[in-house]
């Protein structure tokens, strides 16, 4: 049996390359574990050997110590992986396929998976609707930035890859199918990106990147970004979106001189609750910012995706109202405007297997238009630290050298 | 040429009959009309012998004095009338018709019109997009509490019932689809009413009443209606509806006493920015609660309907963030239970054709659930008070005798 | 180890009453079986204990002698029952839970599981997409005209009523679920059937009346039922419905003296390929009939639902074209219209849970409306019988005395 | 005034080049006009002096006979122009403005164009819901392939374009927004083309070639396009597609070897009711090879858009069905795979716009795509016999020397 090295999150500001115990078809208790889950059988589950796991924006917020999650969570829940020891209901999934992992784990037996809204499965977290590996409050599942790690449900959760060549040498964008990919592309549906769309991205971090991504494959005329990040703007421009500089201020002006008109057929807010505020305020946390500017430059009739995170309680935030997660929102605007919303963690499954199809054919580079660069496990540290000061990369760690 | 007796607006709390001038195909300067409007050709008109007309809950923002509305200001968008006079550019509408009129006023003719967004028409509001008659800050068309009034673009605005003497015999049913019953129906539909759903309505005035209407309609399992008036609440009881006195505490118990679990799979807000505090906190004005408690009680999957108006502007708001139209928003709540909400006007085009095929059939009887009541145009004054009151009424006004 | 009695074909014309085995966790060898499902392991499954199975008309087309099924195969493919044992694998579902069984197998791990594509699942039928209990060339499952049934992904397919007393009081209206009162509701949805809908649907056995039942759950402003039965033809007038008698010739004339104009918004075709002729034809066969019909009488930009089944075999059709499966349809005529068809098996598992709560809250009554009446398992043949020469009456077999 | 050259069509095989009257707003007698639109005011229309008017594979069916379409019956329903005189009730369309014509006409007052179904409204033609200008049996509205033509409902009808100079200098792409483009992009959106789809697209002509480039611009994964035009398939590969020839037989083993399945997600029929067999039947004309073909290749649960004309009555038929628009369909075939339908021409109005943005903003080079070839009004029966005998091109006619 083999040992398994893991990312944990060892406090605020730091995660560490930890040894955890090789998987068992059986959720142990350990950091984060919900009492509940401790000793649930999963004999529906695979074990991966994992081929890629990357690290995530909202793998962030628990590291910059924003939320309760506790010392040695390990992290990740980005993962595609080899399948290499199958449980005993497994019926489908074969030793040897690779698959990629929805970050959102879901039972496939609930009513609200059979509604395909596998963001929300009823399931598998005891604390509410909705799981994720490695995260807090999510029921304890043990994060994938590591050599091996547990999947539940695995004839309905995996998307196996239907050639193994041919996945490891598009792996870098496969890669991006277990969260961002589908995670923006869900941002851009939501927010009613079509042919000859114009579309406002706010973030261009890798989810912004991944949205901006979508909203072409989608056949929108005009796609713009906004951030306060130089280099990041340079990728979106990289790949044919327009960009807004927001510490110019407010992107309305901006995009008048861009389109004519101050205003987008559709928005996407790929920022969440760690939102900072536009122009002479873009120091400053200002978890509103976003949205607020979101109703102001949307059209009337328009909608607003929400990938972005907001969450319940933020011990961490600006005061009173944000620590709960409250947050002070013009509706007047947009009620005014007839704006719809649609928030809440992508259902992935409903994504996935379509964009690896474009993904294999040729019609979509993820990879390059995020800049993803692969980092061994070990590298993780520093992986966390670049990308928390700005770097305009997506990293992908590399825990047994199948990225070359 | 007739005369023209009107309900005007004279000041917070007051309104009147007085006379005005009898319509032109020319909107003409007068109380509230935008000056980019004052001297507007209207060949595309007709204009409307007043048999029905109803006071609107959203009248009465106006008449509280919590708008900027003039005096003067004819009052009225919920109209349904025969035509006596068509101008020149109206091709397949006839004298004689008696028809509904949408009170969101639109052209038929640009983008949003011909996406069949209605309630957000580019060409009939200098200000900015969508409008209605006799309305603060909305074009200045003028309002239809009136013996007569001008309806422009009729060919594509209005709704002809089929037969006369059928249109006359149910009357007092097919007034409501000039605004109420659709809109109550739009937040029912948007808020993802369907066979068998549960739903929870928030608010039993009319725009409420005509929600609960409309969800059972749709095949709702259970309808539940909250509010805080006694008699509005009999009023949701007498057509099949669960119903929840708010002054008892938060609906999320009382719905769990219901169903077994203190969730719905739908929400309308039927109230908007006048919200009072639920149990103890009662009595205040509170902006924020229903949408708070709506996503508190939606099962994580499900949509709110957000009929129920706020607005930009509120001078005689509680406070500085109120008086522009923010809330206080546990967005937080929202995202973990990927919920989505849709505001705004209803487009009533979308629907009035469908609901008056189901009233002319005795499919439904939204008069007798909302309790209407025909009163003479001159009891208009008694009509707005004893709704302010909190009467379980709808009332109609009948300038010209046409309702028995 | 019980006994266990079972429905099952005799060759055209006759069913008898079979002893046959008790099930267990694997499907074995039998009449019907594909070869590459015999021994197929199902851990997944459940043993039910069946509370209530009915005569399905899809079922009188293989007792007609109009297919390939071989003799001794078991009937019955709608089916509701008692858990009595759980496969090893199955973790949600428990014994003694009372559970509706969806006609349509499914794996709940494809592709088309996924992506709610129930009815064409790609892994129980070895033949092609899509499989049924006790159904010539369907894999080859087990009927459950019997008195013990196994259930194969028993977490994903069975739909379980919340209370059992509850249950077993509304049980002859539950029954329905497993395929009539989903696949009539599948009818009227593909057809678009909504909120103020003039509606046709061709044929009123049971399929008919539960489409009917559906478009008034729908909100149809009109429902018109359309047969050559008097008796079914008064069933549907019983609940509402108009209807047509097509002995006296084609559906036009007699919806324009109903509605005014000789089309409705939306049709159903709930016939099959064992349609007659109209008027004058209505003794012989005809199979292109109905569509042709629902074709004219649809109005341009309506849709046709199709639930009423086509086979790519015949052996007993009218003509060399109707034995494949060709039929000679007016396309240019629907094309002209602009009208959409939808055709093919319901996937219940879509619709099953609203309808149970509709059941479960009184919003429908769909026994009544099919006039659903319970017979024991050993009168079966008499069942058959009756249903085939045209009894206004859907008979619900009652294998264990749970039916009073 | 000026003349008014025109194309006409002068028997089978021949068009001409005639000279016509100047447009009045006045819908006057001539070839092909009903009976009941002659006389009527078009007080609502404006007169284009023509920029592009296309040459159409459906205007090919009238000139080669096989409709009872009159001696100088002018054709063209492909038409861009710039507004040289505007009718008295025309509010927003100004005269300069260069506009793309929908070559559905429709009125924007009758419930389908309420409801965006402007291919079938219900005012413009007295025979049956649905006109177009220059074609037999669709009102009488004079055809566009000439100097000047009347539009009439010109506000609702036009889509303007933003900005002239940037029109006139992409107006071999625009020119097709008026069928072809929106008409392909219709197919695939109906075939349910989403992104990662594996798409088939019958036929290579110009609207399966415009098809296909909607494919792609949808994010289709594979867009296959089979004809048995080599020249129009090698059209077809310069843009990314994979072709099949059809002279070598059926498509589903040349789909097995592109895609390692005999099966498509999604299928389009643009070929229509002309079809041709395939393999050694190619030349044979075999109106129902198309459809059953694509039931055969589409995989279950998938659906096929069928932009490709089917009409009511085809003198030239190869029998009596075909004769009245009957086709031997294998109902059976597409019944067990749950295919779903749709039919008709082309909503132009619901699609324009977008595709307008998409090409304004380069996203997609439609002219090139389809081979597009600017020829003088006077060389039109030269681009009618080239393109009739299967040149890979579409003729664009140039009457007034917009185009360079």
């Amino acid at each position: 049996m083999s040992g398994n090295k893991a990312v944990a999150y060892k406090g605020p500001g730091k995660v560490e390359i930890i040894e955890i115990d090789y998987p068992t078809f059986e959720l142990k208790d350990g950091p984060g574990v919900n009492p509940a889950n401790v000793g649930r059988k999963v004999p529906h589950g695979v074990i991966l050997k994992t081929v890629a796991t990357n690290i995530c924006g909202s793998d962030q917020h628990m590291v910059r110590g924003r939320t309760t999650a506790p010392t040695d969570l390990v992290l990740g829940h980005e993962i595609t992986g080899e399948v290499v020891e199958v449980g005993p209901d497994v019926e489908f999934i074969k030793v040897g396929d690779i698959c990629s992992v929805p970050f959102n784990i879901s039972c496939g037996r609930c009513r609200n998976c059979k509604e395909r809204k596998t963001g929300i499965c009823l399931n598998v977290n005891p604390d509410r609707p909705g799981s994720a590996y490695g995260y807090v409050d999510m029921g304890g599942w043990v994060g994938g930035q590591a050599e091996y790690v547990l999947v539940p449900y695995a004839d309905w959760n995996l998307l196996k890859f239907p050639d193994r060549d041919q996945a490891l040498e598009k792996i870098m964008d496969l890669t991006m199918l277990s969260d961002i990919f589908p995670t923006g592309f869900h941002g851009a549906v939501s927010a009613g990106v079509g042919v000859g769309s114009t579309v406002y991205i706010a973030g261009a971090g890798p989810v912004g990147l991944a949205a901006a991504t979508s909203a072409h494959l989608l056949g929108a005329a005009v796609v713009i970004v906004g951030d306060m990040n130089a280099d990041r703007l340079a990728a979106a421009r990289a790949f044919g979106c327009e960009t807004i500089d927001l510490t110019k201020g407010d992107p309305g002006a901006q995009i008048e001189q861009l389109l004519g008109v101050p205003e987008v057929d559709c928005a996407v807010d790929a920022v969440g609750f760690e939102a900072k505020g536009h122009g002479s305020d873009s120091g400053h946390e200002a978890p509103a910012t976003v949205l607020n500017s979101l109703m102001d430059i949307t059209a009337a009739g328009g909608s607003l995706g929400i990938p972005g995170l907001y969450v319940t309680g933020d011990p961490g935030g600006i005061d009173a109202a944000a620590q709960k997660g409250s947050l002070s929102l013009s509706l007047g605007t947009g009620w005014a405007k007839s704006l719809a919303f649609t928030t809440g963690q992508c259902p992935v499954m409903k994504y996935n297997r379509g964009l690896m199809m474009a993904i294999l054919h040729d019609k979509v580079h993820i990879a390059k238009n995020v800049n993803a660069k692969a980092i061994p496990l070990t590298d993780a540290p520093r992986g966390y630290a670049e990308f928390d000061a700005g770097a305009a990369t997506k990293y992908v760690l590399n825990p047994n050298g199948y990225l070359n």
